[in-house]
């Protein structure tokens, strides 16, 4: 169970905290996902799933689910079990991105990659065990009170957003464009529209569904974390050039490294810094309707463009 | 759409044939699997997923799981998508099985392995491509005449067959023990019920799942799996033995080149075939009460032990 008494309940008021906010989120969902991964026999698979899975991620993708789902109008508990199964996907992805078939990194959080401490062979089935229990996990555990219907769409949503429609088509593309400089501002949208901003799409979708949002309501949220999801990229770009290694915790100046194309790259350093800004001008407007029960996503949404790691 | 109406029923008489069976069925998942994967941008993931998922499997495991649910009175229309889905992990786990960091295999139903054709890059993504479809696709295109909780029960028994708790489970212990000539029966046991039965067992579960089955029935069709997966198992390391590479599809002798401990090499050829047919014999008992509609699931636990490939 998920202790949410002491939880300081969606805000209504300007005097909103997001530092302490996050906190007290990131506690609870590094807590519920400490009890999702128990360790039993054979150990050292569940051992490397917990390895990365509470590497001490900013748990953003399930913070945004749980914000989502509170703003309106379900709980925290409601959303937990989904919120948890979008960490155990991300993280699923991070493991499969970093084996040396594909980006071949050795650092990821600050720490050694999953394969480097546990294998190659592990660190695929630890991906695969995560995926398989991020889905179990949404179906087995998601309370009762949430309508049986609801949580079959969570499931198709995180199938859609991990898949060929989602993560996994837009690495394929990013593989294909590797060692090209003549990638379209296209192709680049494409890639990141699948591989960061789908999940980051699921996880608010998915805590609107879990609380029972209308069809119209689906799409302010949808138009809300597409902006986000692009305006997080290019952040992530940005910081790749800029920021340190000791700061990112992983290899700092890869994509320069490789001549990636980046938006960076295409537009320069001050008009990405611009355009994420006018991006998440336009998702906190999607969500002018939902007034003060919006502030903790409003809030997320500027933080990630202001994050320097 | 399955076209049904031409096929032929459950049969409940003693003239069933089960070559016409197994190759109607066969059919009919071929075509429902063939849908279930559109290629389109961007098409390599489509076109790996596809070359692994279409290269001519028997359909074992989704012929299990149709069966079952109209030996329980459901139809096939509603087991579809959970058969195509069992179909997908299944080929999921061979893509990966066969990687270099695993199994190393070059061939695999006598064609080459997925990463001998599109590079391990992609055989990585197009198995965790068709893992996410899996789920989305049970999720997403079972019919409204199966309860939406049973259909969650089929998340929840697939995740479970899928992770830490059964093939990848199994597959860590497997690739702990290579090597090692002193494996236990007990250990040798926990990598097949894991490997290999928890999946057959998920199939045959899950089809009773689907059709609303009582939990006593639950646990028959439980206990029936649990054996045919079992000698499923030992004919498996028997034909490793005695069939060429041309009957296989897969490289033979494997097992015995890498001295790896299997039935076989524990009990000998002879006592190995005597414990295969006492355990389809104990399958085939739990179906007594099932009377004629049992004829098929009877036959199929037949089959796996007098297959030459």
């Amino acid at each position: 169970m998920v202790a949410t008494d002491n939880i300081q309940k969606t805000p209504e008021d300007a005097t909103f905290k997001l530092a302490a906010y996050l906190k007290e989120r990131q506690r609870l969902c590094d807590t519920a996902l400490d009890q999702a991964v128990p360790i039993i026999y054979p150990e050292k698979i569940y051992e490397a799933m917990r390895y990365s899975l509470l590497a001490g991620g900013k748990r953003v993708r399930p913070i945004l689910c749980l914000a989502t789902c509170e703003m309106m109008g379900g709980t925290i508990e409601m959303a937990m079990p989904t919120a948890c199964a979008v960490e155990m996907i991300h993280t699923m992805s991070l493991i499969h991105d970093d084996l040396p078939a594909m980006d071949n990194d050795d650092y990821r959080r600050g720490k050694l990659t999953n394969h480097k401490v546990y294998g190659e062979d592990v660190a695929i089935l630890a991906g695969d065990g995560l995926l398989a229990l991020a889905f179990e996990f949404v179906a087995l555990q998601t309370p009762q009170n949430v309508a049986r219907e609801r949580v079959l769409q969570v499931v198709v949503r995180l199938g859609r957003a991990l898949g060929a429609a989602g993560l996994v088509g837009g690495q394929v593309v990013d593989l294909e464009s590797e060692g090209k400089t003549d990638i379209s501002l296209e192709t680049l949208n494409f890639i990141h529209k699948h591989k960061t901003a789908a999940l980051l799409e699921a996880c608010v979708v998915c805590g609107g569904i879990v609380a029972g949002v209308s069809s119209e309501d689906l799409q302010r949220l949808t138009r809300y974390a597409q902006n986000i999801g692009l305006a997080f990229q290019i952040v992530d770009d940005i910081l790749d050039i800029t920021a340190t290694q000791e700061e990112l915790g992983k290899t700092a100046g890869k994509d320069q490294k490789a001549q990636k194309v980046t938006y960076p790259s295409l537009w320069g350093l001050e008009e990405s810094r611009v355009k994420a800004q006018e991006l998440v001008a336009a998702a906190c407007a999607e969500l002018e309707p939902f007034g003060q029960r919006a502030i903790p996503l409003k809030a997320i949404a500027h933080f990630i463009t202001s994050r320097n790691h």
